[in-house]
Parts: C-alpha cells; sequence; structure tokens
C-alpha cells in the first residue's frame, strides 16, 4: 500500500534525496515479508535506489553532495528507497559519473558491493573456487562476472531446471540444480573435486542443513541473506566440529563499515567502471510507485529475468 | 557391559598399550549415548588414558615408544581406553616423565591440550576477555588457570546456583548461572562490560540460540562439544549477518592433525610441566574394568567434584 507522508527533514550528516529509481531487490521482499509477519507497519522498503540530493544536513559530505545526482543507500532507522524523497547519511550516497544512468546507477550499491566483498573473502582466504547457492540472480551474475575476472571458479546452485539449464546455456560450466533428487552427492562431488569450501548463502531454508553437510572438510559458510521464509536453520553441531566447518554472517552495512570511507569509495569506483562495461543489468520493467503490488508481482514471476525499476 | 574380546594387533605407525588408567570424560558419556541411540555396539569407550606400551608396530615411532610408560588417546578405528589393551598411532601416544603419575598421565591429553587450544585461539583472535560452558568441570578448572596466567579474563557459566556458589568460593570473579531466570541480560551486560566475544561451548543445547543471542556485536562461538542430548541447535541466519556472529568447530583430533607433531610435541611438554604443578587433578574415586557402571554413576553424582578414575 502507497501511502503520502510528509518529507523528512535530514540531520547533521545526512541529505535528503529525491528518489528517481530504485530497484526491486530479493532482500526488499524478504525484508516486507518479515514485516508482515511481525507487524512493524507502517514502514519504507528499498535498500538502495539513486536521484538527486535536494536538501543536505550539517557537514562536509551533505555540502559536498547537495545538488549531485547520486546513488545511495537506505539507512538505519530511516525510511528506504521505495519514496518519492529518503533521507540517509551521506555516506550511504556516491554521486553517479556521466557515464552512468540514474537506472543503472539505482543498482550500483548492494549487489556490485556484496559482489566484490564475496571475491575479497575469497582471495583473503586463498580459496581458488567457492560457491553461490541462489545464482540465477542480478547478483549471481555479478558473482559470475568477478569471479571470472579473479580466476576463482564459481559452482553455482540454482532452484529448478530451467534456471540450470539457462546457466548453461549462457556459458556457465558448474551449475547445480538443488531440486535434483541427487543434489547432495552432485554438491559433494563437485565441490571436492574443484577445492570449493567456500559457500555464499542467501537462502537459509530447510535445506541448509543438507548444503553444510555436503561441503567438504574445513568449508566455510558466508550467510547473507534469508531468503527463505524459515526463521531458524539447523546445524549438528557434531558435523561443525569434526568436519571443522565455520559459519559466519556478511551484511553490506557491517562490511562497509569497518572497511571505511575510503575503502568504500575505492569500491564504488570500481563498480562505477564495471557498469559502464560488463556489469550493465539487464531492466526488465519500470512502474510508477503507485504500481508497486504489480512491479512486485513481474519481479516475483521470474526473479532471474532482469530487474524491475520502481520510478518514483 | 564388559565383554572379552581378542587382543588387537598394532599395524605399522601403531603401538599396542597395556591401559593402567582412564579418565571418565563427558566426551565419552555424550558418545556412549549416541552409540545407545544409533546402535553402534559393539563399541568400546575412552578417549584417553595412560599405561605402557608393550607391542610396537612398524616404524621409527612406535619402536621409541616400545616400552615405555605414555599417555595415549584413542585413534578414529580402532577401540578406545576403556579396556586393558588398546591399539593406537604411536603419534597419539607420549611417554610420562618421572614426575608425572600414571593416573594423572591417564589425563593429560584431552582436557589439557584443549585448554591450550583455546588459549591459543583467543590470543590469535586479540581477545581479552572469553566465556566458557559447563565451567564446572575439570576442564573449566585448567582454562581459569591457563587464562590466569595469560591474563584473559574467563566468564564461567554453570547450570545450578550450587555450581555458581563453589566456583566463586574458589575465588573465580566471573560466574553466571545458566538457570537464573534474567541469565541472558546477565551474560549480555557482562560480556559487553568484559568485551568477551569469544564463547566456547561443549554443550550446545536449546539454550544455544540464547547464549549466541546475548553475545556482543562480532562474537564468535567455539562449538568443541555436544554434551546435550540434542542433536541440532538452531541459528537465526538474520542475527548471524546483521550481528556479525561467527560459529566455528574445535575438535582435538583436527586441531593436533593440522598442527603437527612438533607443536603438539611442545604442548604435551608444556602440560607436563604445568601437571606437576599447577595442574594438577583431583581423582575422586577408582575403580576396576568390572565396575564401570558404578564408575559412571559416581562420576553423573557431581562431574565437578573430581576424576572418576577406571584402572583395567
Amino acid at each position: 500500500m502507497v501511502k503520502d507522508i510528509p518529507i523528512p527533514k535530514p540531520g547533521p550528516g545526512e541529505v535528503l534525496v529525491r528518489i528517481e529509481a530504485a530497484p526491486v531487490n530479493p532482500t526488499d521482499l524478504a525484508g516486507i515479508q518479515r514485516v508482515k509477519r511481525n507487524d512493524f507497519v507502517p514502514f519504507t522498503p528499498g535498500r538502495e535506489g539513486a536521484g538527486t540530493v535536494v536538501t543536505a544536513g550539517k557537514g562536509l559530505l551533505p555540502w559536498l553532495w547537495m545538488g549531485k545526482r547520486v546513488s545511495c543507500s537506505s539507512a538505519h532507522g530511516h525510511g528506504g528507497t521505495w519514496a518519492e524523497f529518503m533521507v540517509t547519511g551521506a555516506a550511504n550516497c556516491f554521486p553517479l559519473g556521466k557515464k552512468v544512468s540514474t537506472e543503472q546507477g539505482s543498482m550500483s550499491i548492494v549487489n556490485p558491493l556484496t559482489a566484490l566483498g564475496f571475491i575479497e573473502i575469497a582471495k583473503k582466504g586463498g580459496h581458488k573456487a567457492m560457491i553461490n547457492n541462489a545464482a540465477g540472480s542480478a547478483l549471481g551474475r555479478m558473482i559470475n562476472l568477478l569471479c571470472r575476472k579473479n580466476n576463482i571458479t564459481l559452482i553455482n546452485i540454482v532452484r529448478n531446471a530451467e534456471k540450470a539449464t539457462h546457466l548453461r546455456n549462457v556459458g556457465l560450466e558448474y551449475v547445480l540444480n538443488s531440486s535434483d533428487p541427487d543434489f547432495p552427492e552432485q554438491l559433494s562431488a563437485m565441490a571436492e573435486e574443484l577445492d570449493a569450501r567456500l559457500l555464499f548463502d542467501s537462502v537459509c531454508g530447510e535445506d541448509f542443513t543438507t548444503l553444510a553437510n555436503a561441503l567438504p572438510f574445513g568449508s566455510t559458510i558466508i550467510i547473507y541473506g534469508n531468503l527463505s521464509p524459515e526463521d531458524h536453520v539447523s546445524i549438528d553441531p557434531r558435523k561443525v566440529l569434526l568436519r571443522d566447518l565455520s559459519i559466519k554472517g556478511f551484511y553490506l552495512g557491517n562490511v562497509t563499515k569497518k572497511q571505511g570511507i575510503l575503502k568504500n569509495m575505492r569500491n564504488l569506483i570500481k563498480v562505477r567502471q564495471l557498469m559502464s562495461s560488463d556489469l550493465k543489468i539487464t531492466v526488465r520493467a519500470r512502474f510508477p510507485l503507485e504500481e508497486v503490488q504489480k512491479a512486485i508481482d513481474i519481479y516475483l514471476s521470474d526473479m532471474s529475468a532482469g530487474k524491475v525499476i520502481l520510478t518514483p
């Protein structure tokens, strides 16, 4: 449901952005489901978007960004990007260069920085191969691209045969379908062969235990989302200790906070360069805010067919 | 049930030890329960013990240990120490110096090396404080001793008020009773105050989630046992990622394998020095193998009152 609410005012270090484009991301939908279940309404979804900074709070960065076209992500305690206006920390904004459209810019934070973060984790851990669950998404494509650029072999897990065929058709070598009855054995054999001991899981559904048990000795699971409706995953403590398993979290907000603004800027510049060439994201449809339900329905009808963009 | 079985023969790199003393450890009892549930009988329990090497398989180490009084741990695929004779890898044996009795020596592998391993994990991670669950045990005492020696603050968690009072009476400063109704708040406040972001959990029971949620942001849980009858613990993926939680396993067999024989020897020498002074373990009762059930019952009646030793 779309509602009119007062335009918020930016505090110190914050800016008010007039949102011009905001994608529908899986994380937004999971957030909406959660809010619905827990009755936290009203709230404004939307982790990322792009637009123009129209009011600046106190501080150097807000002043620098004032009037600029920026990509931006939402801040804890404020509404999201699925709105005409959003207040967020100036540090959550990054000016868009001339080569990047507002639409492409609106998708240039969450997914690209997440994909870059994964590559850094793999490199730091000395991994030559890794595994991604929910591989059919836009993020999945970015991870594939960055893995190729960094000589890391990637095993792609998707949920059905159609998606698996699609990924094989676009040239991906290692694709597994988690609906296959012998999926655990397939994953186990492939991961062992490629020495893939690093799994990124954004689903955390009921097959979490299956995935964990299929990984080679000494593996690490990075949890970066909870797209599944389940609120909990189950782990066998003896498997964790006997098979030397590690489970860690990856939350972009925490990661960018930890690595500091300079590192974030460097990463965003890297993303901009990629986005003007290889990393261009396919847009499937555009909808005004009023048609948000239609936008979500279209997106959900095939989450791998391209992004759906809201244009407030 | 005690049975007569043929004396096993050591293969290459292995030795046959005539067991003279073997403690009842919590891990043994958990193993027995698990075997009972899963009907893996017959099997011989016992993770560690001490005795004399009476037959040597092929290899340098078996030859070196031949005829020596050694402490020893059981090897995967062989029976345990609750027996008159045990075959194990020579690398699982360590000769006992004159100052260490066979009885003390029988308890000188699992617990001391585990405690040393924990201190190493804390030091590597730059932790000035850590938390131990099931703190009333012999291992708990060792961890306290080693923490004191290494200037690491330790929060001790026990299951009831009696044990908590006992630990406070012996001079421990930070003791929590997990049966207190406000235990989660107590743990949360104390861990925050002391910046304790490293929890060692050998229980992995139904309160695992409570413990995980009470820890400060960026904490690590090391699972090193599963004393609880539960086969699974439940984690909330969003908590893992939002609160930057890590979960890892510690299994002594894996750790000693990874760090190699030289490091293990150095650690065992360290343990020997400690055992001839501070680290002496109280023995509560001794039983022949035939009375193993009685030994277990006595031990279970109060697991913190001292070790119970089997004398095959």
